[in-house]
């Protein structure tokens, strides 16, 4: 059997490599933390490469993502589906190794790392649902959910605002079950880290409530060893083990410096390597009992296998209790939700009620949460604003956490890639909401929900400077703009309380992406449609007003500027122009319908087209073109009653007849 | 003389006052802080209210924004020009009282807040401004830089990520004059805050190098000003001082609870309030003697006098320093600025050389920054990959803040902000840089730049999937345009070291609203020129390569994709198909140029149009209309080298010259 030094020295002999057959990548982190991985992977980690996603898996996260050859050498070494072949096309077009470990590239990567601060806070979240799924469902002495979460983290995800928002959200939550490894090697890209991090991050973990175990060398596998122990047995708290370790350890010439981080050693230095660790292999040659010291199929198969003779035990215990496990495990909507969900808003249609989309929103959360118990709600410390709490919520805490409503705090980002990583994690539907604006705290872990492909629901209130006297800081302008232009986010902005639970139920179907759901703070009227365009709500966008025989303008609207369009397309019929009033609550779904469909709402041959929407223009020039009128926001907004605003930025019924009168 | 009390009591009674008028707004905090305000302001601030712009005067910045009435109340009350009439006017339209202080409409309002932990961030910005100044400036006994800056905050600002990034830094670099009041009301808007917000908050900030005032209650006044006594003592920490409040002091049903947070507390609780508090005055209505007892004019008017006259003296003893002082305080451009930039751009035009735009910008501030001794650089901790440092810059730390550069560590959000907080104080240009990917860190930081119309520099490199196997997490693909549709930001994205250089210096001549200067990680060539050509870059779009005779067939394109068009272009006009290219630098410079400039330049009779970025595609239907095409980036980007990348995506020349003859 090697020794435990030598097992982990495969990890930095790929890693070098690895690195240095790409030309780019960072060699440092992985070679600086392959003993801590080594003592973490083997004899604590309990996971089955043969099934990655086993439900009671320990999670593993590498929040300092740059790092990936680590998560690539130790998915290789201990048996996933990840063959050398990949770890020689790292950072290349179709490999499974892409220079930041991606979600659904290699089997076993939980999380799509690289954007600091986010992995850690992605592990925060997994850690939560951890502790909600098995206060939800853990039974007697059946603990279908009961494992671990472990982080590995540098310094650059400490220095991230974020890690702020989670670790202390994580010591008030008690998430006794995460444990995070800080890699302690004193360097970031710009250098020794003293002149620019001087934090005593021991202290600062203590005030937020965590077991902090100091002064690790992370390079001793004993004390490693003992650390882990000591923090798997605090359950009541989450663990920080301070680990002192070497960046890029075993490089002669680099190891302790910057130069180690983010570029190859070069061939030179890499014999050196080689020399210095004892490692006489070729490039990507790991000799069998290296392998053999590493391999995690044996011990995962019979862990996973133990889990399954409890679960089938459990299941004859708690048959209903296992099948809504199932089921929840495997995203499968309730049997009854489609016919309840549309009788909820044929109801609505029916029923017509002014409210404002926020409170229309509510109103949605009322009737389809007793219908979900996968929703695990939140909102950034504005619960009673962005109306997140239904009659069902009961929140989660350190002590009780069977319930389905977290309180973030004013902590967007945070609460943002909390959510991604509770989407990750399974079981859930996480929404979380704060204001419009604020989602620009937050904006990169919405991204990141986007490209992991993670249903998120993102609840966003106060979406215009509809919200009043607030003013400018406040007041939504280029936000929708942004969010639109993201890949694979969905985005509504419904205009009534029909658009709004229709956007709700989208969000909640969608699989495979997140979706922002964008509410006013005002009330608004509800529009009239009959059953075929009821049906055509959720195609994104819709004749919600037409003229007699063939339109010759057409007016575009979203949200509480749909309301001006049918107000002008009443005037403008009535002198005879011949106007059709289209409601594109959501243009991603829009954009995806037919060429034919789309035709049918907006014809090509009609070329006389306003966009009103009061916010910034930009996304309406794609449907109005050159010849087209916006109305929109061309500033920042101003702090007044709203009504005043609406005129003052003369987004008005009026300005939408006169910008169409122009065109005719 | 009436009593600190009575004195704090004219505060709480325009703050609900105020609010009721308004009918919305947030009187807890102005309530509850009205103590420390009282001690801090009448005691301890040098300011003079008739001189908002008094050049060392010390800062305020009011981070828990919201509490807007707090600030309008102490300058009313001090002497500034703000009457009580815009406190009636709270709130509404035209008023110089907005629901959130912002910048440039009350007088002695340094910065705009409300998005919570900001402020905090951009009174470390002006500490570190003072702090940097004092360094440069101050001689001898010449202390012509000396003073404090004040920041109040509340638990949404500590429970935000960026207070962390900030308050470390502070702890790093010593900012001995920061003193932060932190507001322990234990109320947020969802309640009370020990259900999500448990941090040994005294104990975080000791992690972080300050000097923590803890225990102090907020009503005390003697135990406010020995507080206060204490942090002004320590020269060498930044103070926190936690100060135990009662949310909503003085009103006998809602003070203590989460209800006066955020609305208007009722006449009848008004009423009540006025005897609680015995202040049986009319609303807005303020007693002579309270005035007296505020009145800060005498006072102030004699600070600054006294400093005039060490001021004068100076003149006398540093000529050079004090004139050199002056200009900078007053954003003059040195006289030879104009001169020598157009020199360099030339010579470079003269002198073509293929090399990545990032580098471009190095070399750009190697020519510029001899004469910009008011730059003030730095890095999120990537200085060797945005290359932002030249060969004048010297790094700022605790013991030596003489240099103009500063190693901001992993913290965009905060280096944004604290930017914010640099340009507000005068006397620097800060730029600051990361990857255009973790400007999303940032984001809510840049529009606060662009709100305020602060001329900061934001630098962002590593601008597309040309920055190759990093991967999707860091490849730009709608970050340009969240940018572009940002109000009174400029963004530049340059072509070659000839329009990088004239976008540095668009940039550094800009002075009432941000830049954002986007630049490759790869080589591009350098575009041919003439004397008109290399005139018209600034003007943000302009016609780089112009067919023979009438065009009929235009290719827009910026950055890295314009070699692209014009190589497409050639094989175009070779085929006969009369092709224009206009390279399009920074469409928000170009969308303010003349109507008749846009047309030589678009002309509107030609609608085969082509636009080409390597980004999402939404800025250019604008430009292209519902006829054209854009090629551009639909879906994340992928690991890989840069040149395949372009090839996967399509974003080639090839595709181009095939887009331009689908429209022919």
């Amino acid at each position: 059997m090697p020794s435990r030094r030598h097992l982990a020295n495969a990890i930095r002999a790929l890693s070098m490599d690895a690195v240095q057959q790409a030309k780019s990548g960072h060699p440092g982190a992985p070679m600086g933390m392959a003993d801590i991985a080594q003592v973490l992977w083997t004899d604590f980690m309990s996971h089955n490469p043969n099934n990655p996603n086993w439900a009671n898996r320990d999670r593993f996260v590498l929040s300092n993502g740059h790092g990936s050859m680590l998560l690539y050498s130790l998915l290789h070494l201990t048996g996933y589906e990840l063959p050398i072949e990949e770890l020689k096309q790292f950072r290349q077009l179709h490999s499974k190794t892409p220079g930041h470990p991606e979600y659904g590239y290699a089997p076993g990567v939980e999380t799509t790392t690289g954007p600091l601060g986010q992995g850690i806070t992605n592990a925060v979240g997994m850690a939560i649902a951890e502790k909600v799924l098995a206060a939800q469902f853990n039974r007697d002495s059946f603990n279908v959910v009961d494992h671990q979460t472990y982080a590995f983290l540098g310094d650059g995800c400490l220095m991230e605002g974020i890690s702020h928002e989670a670790c202390s959200l994580a010591g008030t939550l008690g998430l006794g079950k995460l444990i995070a490894f800080w890699d302690d090697n004193g360097i970031s890209i710009d250098g020794e880290v003293e002149g620019w991090f001087s934090d005593d991050t021991p202290k600062r973990f203590e005030s937020y409530g965590w077991q902090v175990i100091a002064g690790v060398d992370g390079h001793d596998p004993e004390q490693i060893a003992a650390a882990i122990e000591k923090a798997k047995a605090e359950t009541s708290r989450p663990s920080l083990i301070c680990c002192k370790t070497v960046i890029g350890f075993g490089s002669p010439n680099k190891q302790g410096k910057e130069d180690c981080h983010g570029a190859p050693l070069g061939d030179d230095e890499i014999a050196l390597v080689r020399k210095e660790l004892d490692w006489p292999h070729a490039a990507f040659d790991v000799p069998a009992d290296v392998y053999a010291g590493w391999d995690g199929k044996a011990k995962g198969t019979e862990a996973e296998a133990a889990w399954d003779a409890m679960f089938a035990e459990y299941q004859q215990a708690h048959p209903e209790l296992a099948q809504e496990f199932i089921r929840r495990k495997t995203h499968g909507l309730p049997e009854n939700w489609g016919h309840d969900a549309n009788k909820y808003i044929r109801g609505l249609q029916a029923n017509p009620e002014n409210i404002a989309t926020r409170k229309a929103s509510q109103n949605a959360l009322n009737a389809f949460g007793p219908l979900l118990p996968e929703l695990l709600g939140g909102s950034a410390d504005l619960a009673g604003s962005n109306l997140t709490i239904w009659s069902g919520s009961k929140g989660v805490s350190a002590d009780d956490a069977s319930g389905n409503y977290l309180y973030y705090g004013v902590r967007e980002f945070g609460m943002s890639a909390m959510m991604n990583g509770i989407a990750l994690y399974g079981g859930f539907k996480p929404y979380g909401a704060t204001f419009l604006m604020f989602m620009e705290y937050a904006r990169n872990a919405v991204r990141m929900a986007a490209l992991m492909k993670q249903p998120v629901i993102f609840v966003y209130t106060h979406d215009s400077i509809g919200l009043g006297e607030d003013g400018p800081t406040h007041q939504p302008v280029e936000q929708v703009v942004a969010l639109r232009a993201t890949p694979n986010l969905d985005n509504w902005r419904p205009c009534d309380q029909v658009e709004s639970a229709i956007s709700w139920k989208a969000a909640i179907e969608r699989t495979d992406g997140p979706t922002s759901l964008i509410f006013t703070r005002q009330g608004l009227p509800q529009q009239a449609r009959d059953a075929q365009q009821l049906a055509d709500v959720e195609r994104g966008g819709y004749i919600l007003v037409d003229s007699e025989g063939t339109p010759d303008t057409i007016l575009i609207a979203t949200g509480s500027e749909v309301q001006l369009a049918v107000e002008a397309a009443a005037k403008l019929n009535a002198e005879g122009i011949a106007t059709r009033v289209v409601s594109m609550p959501c243009t991603d779904v829009f954009d995806r319908q037919s060429a034919e469909y789309k035709e049918t709402v907006l014809p090509s041959s009609i070329s006389k087209r306003v966009a009103v929407e009061a916010l910034a223009k930009d996304t309406w020039y794609k449907y109005v073109g050159l010849n087209g009128a916006v109305i929109g926001m061309d500033t920042f907004g101003e702090s007044a009653p709203a009504g005043q605003l609406f005129e003052h930025f003369g987004i008005t019924a009026e300005a939408v007849y006169a910008a169409a009168k122009g065109l005719n």
